[in-house]
């Protein structure tokens, strides 16, 4: 796809059935660049045109509207997490038509990979049903993971390293695979479908295990130059904070995510506090130093928050991820100290929450693979 | 211009002139969508082809080039410190032709724009010789400046506060004017001619009064939603440290700009120093109290670089401004303090310095003018 094809198709995705003025608004192209971008996208069937039955008027001529024919296409979309894998069979315009859980035994890659191959292949029975072929698998993993090799690099929280994963779902699925870091690919989905809709500067934020970041800077999704971007969670914060896997101290996730967490509610209360849900269940008994726990884990949260937009100066700033369940014990100090360090207009900034289940993460595995579609030669059957 | 017509240009002021199968590679355009930009451009005498003088070959045939005919059009870019105004014309490939420098007896507005009027006034007349109109006027401000409305919303270092300068330079100077903050006007022409060419994610971070940052993220200056971005020096590294202007403690220019370091030398040598320089002589006398004032100073400064590739990715960092007179007091800090806090793959960022004297500031002003121009309807005469 030319770029002007795929804003076009990005924008029908996002905003759906629009006249072809009101893409052209949207994109700020020309008439005749849309028209030149619809054309072939339409012959293919990617794109309808004609009266959509959602606009159809009361009184008067309804409206031509275009828009994306979501029953055209099914990719699959795969999240994996330490304990489970969430799949998806999502259709073009990346609504879920059908998802799968699978817990798992284990986090090896030989546990995790004939597990991942056998959802995917239940899911491709299930698109049999729809008679659309699925083009494309996306596969979203946390850490450090290069979209372009297909390569997980390094993921702490399964212990892998250098785990061809596209080389080999490609194999076994016989589909085109995307991998990519999972906060990025739920960002994919935020600016196509979620809170980042329309905005040209936001970041997502997820807390939870870990601490993630995915950025969108105007208007595309940041990868950085040698794959790494948005470690936010690697801000240290505080020379003498507590050391972080990472070698420093101070850090973002050594204060506010889980495992950091749960040993300082551990070291307040003496207590052999088993889980995150424990901690939450004595801070919301209102022990005064597991609060003080908590606060704390808000104020860092604020703070990288904080350098975040003073960097970009994103617009929106959305909370996610499940350490959400304790968001009451952390709003305040995350509003404090965002509104504390954030520079001048930076404060303008909308810092809000929002809850993304797995479900929405494997979404997002399945956006990154409709991008892919849509960089491939998709104009050839 | 159309997205495709302004790549090719700035394609073509980075790298000079080039075969249009060149161009079509480093743009990733088509032939087709190559003609389709130059053929305009080139009808305004813009863009010329033929045989440049400097790619005859000794033997064979020469291959056929298209350039950026910088003769064809003038502009005037200006750098605002609070000592001077410094004011280059430049031509269309941002080649400066004349520079001036006015010294200033006041930092108000009712001081410095008269000045700048008839700093301006004498490079139209100088101008003229050259038998070719100034198209625009860029003119570049420290602090948080809204480009869009042509509004320099806060100046710490110049005192100013809500002047709406694009307005009364262009009532003054009849000229179309843009103006941006300085750091991100400079960065501007790193992008277009400096340590930035070629490179779709790096940074400039510079160093002296204040510290400033312009970053450029997939191939594109960060504005930032609401003006505000490259806040590098209000990253707090450390709740304990120095208090800042901002409000809070341990910001990066809190430690590592002139004023933080010329505070904290006077603290470590009991003696009334007056300014950077008789910092630095002391420093180079090798007193050791003033050598751990720079080495914190740089370890500040990698720090903050650190976060700032840790969150994007970069591919260089450019370290510039005043403060490179004391980068051998620094150097060691910042590598030290960048390696420690770049998190994975990040550290495989080329952190370097480079020295850019005020009139490569006010050459970044042209830039931006040049940007003006080529955003405007520059088919029309
Ligand atoms: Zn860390
Ligand atoms: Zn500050």
């Amino acid at each position: 796809m030319t770029p002007a094809a795929s804003l076009v198709f990005t924008t029908l995705l996002s905003h759906g059935p629009l006249t072809r003025s009101e893409v052209a608004r949207r994109t700020r192209l020309s008439a005749a660049a849309v028209t030149k971008a619809v054309r072939p996208l339409m012959e293919l069937g990617y794109l309808v045109e004609g009266v959509h039955e959602a606009a159809r008027p009361a009184v008067g001529r309804p409206a031509n509207l275009v828009w994306v024919d979501g029953g055209r296409a099914l990719f699959i979309g795969v999240k994996v997490t330490g304990d489970e894998i969430i799949a998806v069979l999502a259709d073009l315009c990346c609504r879920v038509r059908v998802s799968r859980h699978l817990r798992l035994t284990g986090r090896k890659p030989e546990t995790v990979l004939p597990a991942l191959t056998a959802l995917v292949q239940e899911l491709l029975t299930e698109a049999d049903g729809f008679g659309v072929r699925v083009r494309g698998l996306g596969i979203a993993i946390s850490g450090d993971v290069d979209r372009s090799d297909g390569l997980v690099r390094y993921s702490p929280f399964l212990e892998w390293r250098d785990v061809p994963l596209a080389e080999i779902a490609g194999t076994a699925t016989g589909l085109p695979v995307t991998v990519d870091n999972d906060v990025r690919a739920l960002t994919v989905a935020e600016h196509w479908f979620g809170a980042g809709v329309g905005l040209s500067d936001f970041a997502l934020v997820t807390v939870g295990a870990g601490i993630g970041c995915g950025l969108v800077v105007n208007g595309r999704v940041v990868s950085g130059a040698h794959g790494v971007a948005g470690e936010i969670g690697h801000v240290s914060l505080d020379p003498l904070g507590p050391l972080c896997h990472c070698g420093n101290r101070g850090c973002a996730e050594a204060i506010a995510a889980d495992p950091a967490i749960l040993r300082a509610v551990r070291a307040a209360t003496g207590r052999q506090v088993r889980d995150a849900a424990e901690a939450l269940d004595l801070a919301h008994g209102n022990d005064p130093g597991v609060r003080a726990v908590y606060a704390r884990a808000g104020e860092a949260i604020g703070r990288a928050i904080g350098f975040l937009v003073n960097l970009l100066g994103s617009e929106r700033v959305i909370i996610s991820g499940e350490g959400l369940a304790a968001y009451d014990l952390v709003a305040e100090g995350v509003q404090d100290a965002f509104a504390a360090s954030a520079y001048g207009t930076a404060a303008q900034c909308d810092v809000m929450t929002r809850p993304l289940p797995f479900e929405e993460w494997a979404r997002g595995a399945a956006a990154t693979a409709i991008q892919s579609f849509m960089g491939s030669d998709m104009y050839e059957e």
